[in-house]
């Protein structure tokens, strides 16, 4: 019943009259980011880690449940590739506001390992991902990586209610599977693909964007990489770098109230625990505060961590223990500075990459402009 | 492609040749429970509180992953009933061990308030079922109880894979509606039933269960209901009222480790905040334990309380603080008393309540003999 | 054996020659902050709260363990005056860093009340400050506000040991006595003061700060206010409303790794609940990120939020609930932005109280000077 | 200005008028526990593991505060020992119910680590007592074994006012101290030493209690051991092996709630990770729900869990992670059994280790009567 999937026309108009050049991205504009970046400054500079995308854009004009127009998607991203799902990695998981699902937490918490990929989509379509992520992990090889036959994914949701026809369900199972199949390394495209395509963040159109960090070498030379799903926060509250940027964007504002929500990502190469990945997690919230959040009430910002060290962790030898390695406390301060300069910058990219939209009922969601963000810093770097 | 729901013979007759008289409940059989059970010694004692079952049981013999045998099904708790599922309930969340999953949590927690009905199934259908409830409250009214145009649906599992062809996704969105529908106040249907349908107790035929206290009047006179899907415990470990009666059974041991996994759901009609709820919650687990599980490690014993108490406590004036009303937290020890005693009780009755049951391959989950239980305890009360 | 209290001479030659206008805080300098102040900018405009400080300052030169230079001290908070003391007030705990002391948050968070005062002071002291607040109880009355014989107080600490001789232990029971009996309303002391005396922020003196914000009549008109005892962060990340101010300010490096902490305490006269006030508390790292800090590994950043609302609470009729009034979820936005606002106001106004203090071996930890600060904002509002 | 330390005529009188051969322990009067103890049945089996006490016994007759009558101590948990007290153990903190206090638990939490020992002792003594753990620690290289210059020292705390002229404060540093000194490996005294001097379990004399397990070889052949400090309980809850014990012991009820509290260690030479150890802890609370308890409002039941395995663990060689052993989660079902029958039979020891006491204002509380233990299990084994 539903239109064949097509980029319609008013997306890509709109797309092309928005940011000039889509393959900028933040720093490219002059924002005097601290820190360094890794090659391709995304999760993916964390070897091993693989995202992909299912974008789902068709129809347009008024809602009608059911039919659409839909604006949503599928992402995933799997800590050691598709081809290495098989083998959990140590991770930890907090709630800065937890007006949101995660799926899979109760064991990823529990065991300390984060068992199969992750994915994220609109709020209304967790349950159809989740049973989706169960019977492709059937389809290669068994319900659950660490031999139970039984299968707990984790899959989280922000709300794109605005654009998409969400509650009409138009996420199936086959566009989970393809967002699993699409998962690669390389570059990762930002902005209204995959689970993001439809989200809003501080009101300017969002959705995915990535960074990464490399901390120095005499601190074991590691790569940070984090994913957002930005979906969260009121145009007024947005500051990019310390500078107050909401205030240069004026109008299309769409939300009354506090209502978006935030999926953070945190991958790293770095040897860590589940107890010292949770630490990491909970740095993410230190990043997002930087861009101007406070976390509102309707906010479901909830935040991974996963170390894609201690490969096979979860499969030692029978009757063995497995061994490990694992970084001192001590040394960890490197690793919360990249996780909350990446966490920034990604947000800042996910809003630079994402063109204008308009979805359902003809709602307009503007981009943030590139020349008000080139402007803001061109005279010098960071105050 | 299924073949129609019906309830086969095979199981018919062994639940005929199973306990005498099925609507034997514990205390029938002279278990010397302690405390006062409400006049149904079912949560439903508590004022509001529905269950409803949906029970999927059709097809024997040889596993066809996709085509059955069927044993599962799916259960709705909803606090206030199916009439006033908009009007949340203060509630509080504990994982005693997190191998399972409990949607809507991260919420729950947050907010203090269950929204909506609570769904028990099987681990793989967690995800049909979640996004059913969405549907079936977006036909109610609307999304979420709050008046968020998003839903953050509780649902619950445990793995009923030996007896059910679990990776053939048998349960579908209308089963979930089925089970919100059915939903009413009364006796609670036990053993076989809903998400009971496949479950295994202490390597004995299990599933639902429910039991209820009233505390003194001098304490308050409330009423503490507890529900329970159990599917959890080995043989050897089972006691009842202090009497080893795992050791008694003999016999079809069906798991190779402690996969199970219990849900618990403790109702009440006390005017209790949601930390104080999470204190309940928290005691379930010393019920539990008093019928000797050691919560293993592939077990997900996951437990949830809310208080009927507060009608409207979601929903104040526009502008104004919700009036409520809270016990003092020195007027606990009862209710903590009333969890623990009810928990113990709602496990065991939810083995006596199941006949045999023949599944999959033809695995057969002996039921707990009635006879052995009424001859443990036929001497004398407890020591 | 202790040499009698004094301010001794070169402390307060320092602080002569430090900041001009001791009494000049943030906003007065032109510092852009978001929002609207109480009438003092202070935890003590939420009507009841009390702070009292005992400061110990003595001796110079060598440090000599057990004589000095002692440079250290307490501070009280009560939520509802000194008087009021045995009438707790609902309260919330969060830990971001968990480097840190804060004694009896098992029973807060349990019972979801603060019983008593809150009392900050060095890490080495909170056993026997700890101590001194339970005799100081029994003085005034019981040891425990709701009835209990015994007492579990709220004290916290963070560490003071380059300009202190904190192994020394020259807190004695006398002046937690004596932190406590200063306590009273009005416009707070900040920086070297209390259990601030020796604290240092972002490697500038720093100690006791606060402010206030008051939210929209539409809002409730509520006062939230916080304070903070500041000893934490490395110079480089000091970032005042935007604005790389650590960059501004050579030398004196006082720290080898990011071993600070921050107490952080949140007051406001807003109904809410237990949770809900976990849900401000947690806003409080928001706005310590705003500062820069990535709450490093050494950091102990413990966060404590209590609501003098519903008086009485913990103390019902007997037999009876308790009647209360609590905010609904939707209508805390202001409330966490207001945390978010009046902590970062509170960090920096730790700072510009605190003179430059030299301490034990000799060391000197300069202060942020104030011109500095002023010429940053002098052009303009806030970007 | 307190009277000597000795073991007084009266006390000493009804210990002897007691149970006759004190050095009867649970097992040893037929109580049917399950599993295998190690040789000392005792948390010392855990190689390494050393307890000391310091027991404060004088005074009798009317209570004067400042005074007495004294019945208090201090006990001391060295998990590698005295002399390896400055290398980390992995640990996991858990509360059952937070009516208790639990220095440390903060930075145990983030960091994973146990660092130096835990002290337990009565709740008004734990900040003389924390304060002397850093002392000592001083004395003994530095503040903390982690190199940090502060310590956060582990000390717990259950109410021995009955007994006791808690609100003297009657412990002092010198007592912390000699606890401290006095820890050794071998057999562990229980009963009404240390800590426990002055306890009352199950409204009968109770205190110290320690039993070990010793999981199969193929299970790794790993040791738990318990230690407790028993508060807790009202005599009508106590069963022991599944028999309602608190039945056949009338009179002498010393308590109108459930005031009393628990304080739990668990050791282990299994190598686990923190996020493990603390899955551990929290099975002590099944341990202590075989007894009994719901673990009511007024208990401070705080359980920690730590792992002697992984030596050096805190400490890799600079710019190194840590080389580490774990289990798997999937090997850990004979470790949560270990701990729930440890900690059962530890209580029922701890119990059967006191003697009757008498206290301030002649106060007695009765011991546990040995032949009524043994009359109960005289016929047979557990039911």
């Amino acid at each position: 019943m539903n239109q064949p999937i097509r980029h319609i026309a008013v997306a890509v108009a709109l797309a092309a009259a928005g940011p000039a050049g889509a393959a900028e991205r933040a720093r490219d504009l002059g924002v005097p980011f601290e820190g360094t970046p890794g090659p391709l400054n995304a999760i993916t500079d964390v070897a091993g880690v693989e995202v992909g995308h299912r974008t789902l854009i068709r129809g347009e004009g008024k809602r009608v449940v059911g039919s659409g127009p839909v604006r949503t998607g599928v992402t995933s991203i799997f800590p050691r590739g598709k081809t290495n799902a098989d083998d959990p990695v140590f991770a930890g998981y907090v709630a800065l506001n937890g007006n949101g699902e995660l799926t899979g937490t109760a064991w990823l918490s529990e065991s300390g390992f984060l068992e199969g990929p992750i994915l994220w989509t609109n709020t209304h379509s967790v349950g159809v991902v989740r049973d989706a992520v169960v019977s492709w992990k059937l389809r290669h090889g068994g319900a659950d990586a660490s031999g139970y036959p039984w299968s707990l994914p984790v899959v989280g949701e922000t709300w794109d209610g605005e654009l998409n026809d969400i509650d009409g369900f138009h996420v199936k199972a086959e566009d989970a599977w393809a967002a699993m199949d699409a998962a690669q390394g390389g570059a990762v495209e930002e902005g209204s693909v995959g689970g993001g395509t439809g989200m809003v963040c501080y009101e300017l159109k969002g959705g995915i964007g990535t960074a990464s960090r490399v901390v120095p070498a005499k601190a074991g030379g590691y790569t940070v990489g984090v994913l957002v799903q930005c979906n969260c926060g009121r145009r007024a509250q947005l500051r990019i770098a310390g500078v107050d940027l909401g205030a240069r964007v004026a109008g299309h504002l769409v939300r009354s109230g506090d209502s978006g929500s935030i999926l953070i990502a945190v991958a790293t190469d770095a040897p860590l625990l589940p107890h010292q990945l949770q630490r990491l997690a909970r740095r993410a919230a230190l990043g997002l505060a930087r861009t101007g959040s406070v976390s509102g009430n309707g906010s479901g910002d909830l935040f991974l961590a996963f170390s894609t060290a201690n490969p096979g962790a979860a499969h030692p030898a029978a009757g063995k223990p497995a061994s490990l390695q694992a970084l001192a406390n001590e040394a960890m301060d490197p690793l919360f500075t990249a996780v909350v300069q990446a966490t920034e910058e990604a947000i800042v990219n996910s809003m630079l990459a994402s063109g204008p939209m308009v979805g359902a009922d003809g709602i307009e969601v503007i981009a943030l402009p590139h020349d008000v963000v080139r402007g803001a810093f061109a005279r010098a770097a960071r105050r």
